[in-house]
């Protein structure tokens, strides 16, 4: 099973990675939560909307409420706790790169947090798909793009679809930790399960292949 | 009639203003839009929509849709481009509050352009009703709250109701130069009508009160 995605893989016209717990260590919204102090609330509520029916964008509009983050909150945060690269993912993003393949972050997180790490791994910004912060005048939030498509269930493969699209291209995989980034394969062509942060079982039974280091990947791609 | 205006304005709890063309010299929205270099595109825009059946709300999102502000610019605007004060009205407003007579100003413009007039004017800024701008993390426009009673149409019936019921004035008086101003008599207690900037044919024929100088009202108050 593994075998074919890795066939998927050395032929991809493009490579998508989810952001947090994959690119990064950290999940970037329950880090803003307590950078902002509301770190608590925030995973009080993440537990109950995970029992419940929430959708995402209700989830999401649900813990920005309680964290209301300013502009400047955003930018001292993004200074102050610059979030952690994953180990391996630098080396993988540049051997990429270093064959013309394209990569794109595609996160339910903020292109504002992304835009730093993106810059980072030399991945222009117009390859980012992410949600966006509003803010009023003063710096005080003022909600977020409903309109994203990451900002929905489901969002996640409507990007995917958008690049095949746009692009042309034939063979996208996408690599990630999580059960959204599992679920937008198809439209991807090949998912590739991500454990090296943290493990969710489903992805883990799921996925057709898994690995818990990068350097699995660049393995595959050097052989 | 305007005997009756008049009394009400000697035994006002609060005065309410608008902004444009009455408390400043300008349209501020047709300023900002030549600042933007899409003055004639919003003056075309404008035209369209007063001989059609668009809400206000939707002629404030075309016409800003057509701006697109970003925050630099709305920054740029204020420095560059400071909005006129009317004359006499900073004399009227000072003896309003010599009086401890409450001045508000109630405007479908937009706060961040308003809050610098307000400052000069010394009314605090939660004096201020009027719509509120959005942007994202890099400046660019993102919209207004549309939950802003003053991007409806009859929204500052809505505002004067408001702070009656939240300060308890019995008697409130509303000053500006159009139509939606006096269509927010009631419920303000008096409505004077402006007409010292521009002069709109249905105010000057409704109002009790039509003044073309603020120190008409400035004589009454001091007689
Ligand atoms: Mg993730
Ligand atoms: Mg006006």
């Amino acid at each position: 099973m593994s075998a074919e995605v890795q066939k998927i893989l050395k032929q991809a016209d493009a490579v998508c990675f989810d952001v947090d717990s994959t690119v990064i260590q950290e999940e970037g919204i329950d880090e803003l939560a307590k950078f902002c102090n509301k770190g608590e609330e925030v995973a009080a509520l993440t537990a109950k909307a995970m029992s419940g029916s929430m959708t995402f964008q209700e989830s999401l509009k649900v813990r920005l409420g309680i964290i209301q983050p300013t502009l400047t909150q955003i930018r001292d945060f993004v200074k102050i706790k610059p979030p952690t690269l994953t180990p391996g993912v630098k080396k993988l993003i540049n051997l990429l790169h270093s064959r013309n393949v394209p990569v794109f972050l595609i996160s339910g997180g903020f292109k504002s947090i992304i835009a730093p790490i993106a810059a980072q791994l030399n991945i222009p910004v117009d390859h980012i798909f992410a949600n966006r912060l509003k803010f009023y005048y003063t710096g005080e939030y003022a909600g977020f793009d409903e309109n994203e498509p990451t900002s929905r269930t489901g969002g996640k493969a409507v990007v995917i679809e958008f690049l095949k699209t746009q692009y042309n291209y034939q063979k996208v995989v996408l690599i990630g930790d999580g059960a959204t980034d599992l679920e937008a394969a198809p439209p991807a062509d090949a998912f590739i399960g991500y454990g090296g942060n943290v493990i969710r079982p489903i992805v883990q039974a799921k996925a057709k292949w898994f690995v818990t280091d990068f350097n699995e990947i660049i393995d595959v791609l050097n052989h």
